[in-house]
């Protein structure tokens, strides 16, 4: 069934007129402290829950705390028999806020602040990450109620209050709940818009296979003067795995590892050309000038949809000060690969390690630590939500909705996928720099009060 | 002119039957507790000097102990108008003491403990490093006079006490004494036998140009998720750095490097593979098996002539428990070379400095940090002052002696070289297992007793 406009923009009216009234709701939840990880704030995070559970019954979800081993979770439903049924994924739970000392207002006061180009910020932990997100979706939900008396689509609703704390809990629940929590797509909104008058959805996310590797040569560290040139040395020896690691063009060594890897489409291709995407500035920003990734390809390709091998640490031989003449017996390397669709994780994390074995002298010997391995999430581009959510976001926002890629993982989507099956689309209207997990955490007025309107056109593009 | 046979026979007789009295002197000088890097022992210092010098002024030597800055020098002279000149360096400082509790007897009361292998050590800190190593030769003296009423050559006598603090001192004192010190060769002993048979002439010792570089690419840490592949990574950066340091086969890749270094003349080759010296078990006692530098050469020659390249430390990004996705904006290393003769530390350090900048990328930057830059020292094998000393070092221990290189740098020596003008050469009787440095540090009876042997016999020799 296709939704009268006119039905839509009386929703969107009531949105307009009951702001003050879902700020209201939104600062009383922030008020609530639910910092995961610290244990003193258990019953804050329990408190949140049931204030979620509570408001979500009064738009008519069928909605109830349940318990984890850590903090609970917050499910409500209004599903339909007919049409498509949708689940909403947001988090209650909140970071830290040390230092104390670098907030201007309290953090758990929400305060509006006028930012320099003229718009208004909620500050407040939580306000961006991920209450105010999440509160769009609700407000969206109670517009729609007030107006038209039901949801123009089946939605299930699922609040966590651990995912600041890694989502210990999050995997047992949807298996043990695959069966109500069952939907056809599953929106999360917990991500960024592309800037601040360009909404995104965010659509590929790379996977992750991190690796330790530890060369030991001599049994013991060994003085230069009476062994140098004879005895192997440990750092020699990781240092010329490491750099075996990157051709010369950019590109990733170890055999076989763009197997499976597939060339951007070029829809996706010219959509991120169109993009506002600055790639000096890119790069300027961190004082860098050069890009280090495969030669020919733009900065957004290599960072969204090419793999990567990253050393993120080495350690081995005397770093302290001055200077000692060792010849290390041991080097230890900290390397994780980027991984994009149609990259196995476990074949990456073997080929990796028959590379490392080739290169380790005869008799010296190499062990392995494997701490993340991760699929990269890709969400097809033919999906009729992708496209519906495209249109209404680019109505709303009267600008053409970005298809982004992030080159970071997000462990819950593969989840999503590989528990119940479904889809996740990434809608999200934080920005770049609300300073999530950050003193003074803020989101933008617009992006909060646009956020609930762009939900209610995503409602109606979903039933229509 | 030669000296009778009969003569070095009585000399010699005389230092068997005074033998007791020999370890009696040893075990005076060992009880003072001269260590020189701890300040409360700087009495005991000045009190070893003085009871050197009154020592000395026994034998006949014009004696006296000179201020410094830091601990005293001790110098005594019996020199001659006609024949040669020697002087003799020791060092009475000792090094501390700590561990005390592994000490199994306290470490300043000598005592005399039978070895598994039926010979006797006197166990002290000290016995070896050098008090008794520097007795040998001033008991060979008092023998010759007691005997003859005279030294067969003229000799001076250079007693350091700052010597295991860095010899900070000397380089001045031998600037303002070079006329009072100059000899036609310096004799130090300091050093180590071949093995418990073969006594060794120390006459190579490597150079050292020692560098720290640091690599810095962004100017902050950066998220691999987000920068990943796009932002140039610095261990990458310096292990391609050091991975180019050296080639397959072993060689120093530096432009350069090898430029004016010579081959091993064949009557040294032919010297050194008469040795009896175990490749594999060299390796092997520190559980390898694949010697590491240039292909073709033997493990000496790597350790002794050749020059070599280390890695001797590296860290950069996250090195803790775990694991962090982090590309890391600095990485640092340290990095030395062993140098032989023919080559200049200075040319060195410049080149690998060129080498190290033609490999950072034109938006990265490197700093360097110079340790320590050291000649190599090489005795000339045609002197008539290493060939005597051979002979009677061959004569006393019935076994050919030596010629020995060692990997490391002993700073003295080019003191000596460019401050006096004269070569040194390097005879000492310790053995490789005396601890020296460590608790329960021993000096043989046999090298001391042979020890002082020895010198009756090079003292007659080079006067023959």
């Amino acid at each position: 069934m296709t939704i009268d406009q006119s039905r839509i923009d009386a929703v969107l009216a009531h949105v307009d007129a009951t702001l003050p009234e879902s700020l209201d709701r939104l600062y009383d939840l922030i008020r609530i402290k639910s910092i995961s990880t610290d244990p003193a704030y258990k019953a804050d995070c329990r408190a949140c829950a049931e204030w979620l559970a509570n408001d979500l019954g009064t738009i008519g979800f069928d909605a109830s705390v349940r318990d984890t081993t850590g903090h609970p979770m917050v499910v409500g439903h209004q599903r339909r028999e007919a049409g498509a049924n949708i689940l909403f994924y947001g988090h209650y739970d909140v970071q830290p806020v040390d230092p104390l000392a670098l907030w201007e207002s309290p953090p758990f006061e929400p305060t509006l602040k006028k930012l320099p180009d003229g718009d208004t910020a909620i500050v407040a932990r939580g306000a961006s990450d991920d209450k105010g997100q999440m509160m769009t979706f609700v407000e969206a939900c109670r517009a729609w109620k007030a107006v038209t008396g039901s949801l123009p689509v089946g939605v299930s609703i699922l609040f966590e209050g651990e995912e600041e704390a890694g989502s210990p809990s999050l995997a047992p629940f949807l298996d043990q709940s695959a069966a109500e929590l069952k939907s056809d797509v599953v929106y999360v909104c917990d991500t960024d818009m592309w800037d601040r008058e360009t909404p995104a959805i965010t659509t590929m996310l790379r996977g992750l296979c991190s690796q330790e590797i530890e060369v030991t040569c001599a049994d013991r560290d060994l003085h230069s003067g009476m062994f140098g040139n004879a005895a192997r040395n440990a750092l020699q020896v990781i240092s010329e795995i490491i750099a075996s690691l990157r051709r010369p063009d950019g590109s990733v060594a170890v055999e076989g590892f763009y197997d499976g890897v597939t060339e951007l489409s070029e829809d996706v291709r010219a959509q991120w050309a169109r993009l506002p995407f600055d790639e000096k500035g890119f790069l300027a920003d961190v004082g860098l000038s050069i890009p280090a990734g495969e030669m020919g390809r733009s900065i957004l390709e290599q960072v969204w949809a090419r793999p990567s091998c990253e050393i993120n640490g080495v350690i081995g031989g005397y770093t302290g000060e001055g200077f000692k003449t060792v010849i290390p017996a041991k080097a230890t390397a900290k390397i994780s690969f980027r991984l994009v669709a149609g990259q196995d994780p476990e074949k990456i994390r073997d080929a990796f390690q028959a590379h490392v074995r080739a290169r380790i002298p005869a008799d010296c010997s190499v062990t392995f630590k494997t701490y993340g391995l991760a699929p990269a999430i890709s969400m097809p581009l033919e999906s009729d939500f992708l496209k519906k959510t495209l249109g209404a976001l680019t109505t709303e926002w009267e600008k053409e909705a970005a298809l982004a890629g992030t080159g970071g993982s997000i462990p819950i989507i593969g989840e999503f996928k590989q528990r119940l099956g479904a889809d996740a689309l990434l809608v999200g209207f934080a920005r770049f720099d609300n300073r999530v997990h950050s003193p003074n955490e803020k989101y933008d007025l617009s992006s909060f009060h646009k956020g609930i309107r762009s939900w209610v056109r995503i409602l109606a593009a979903i039933a229509g």
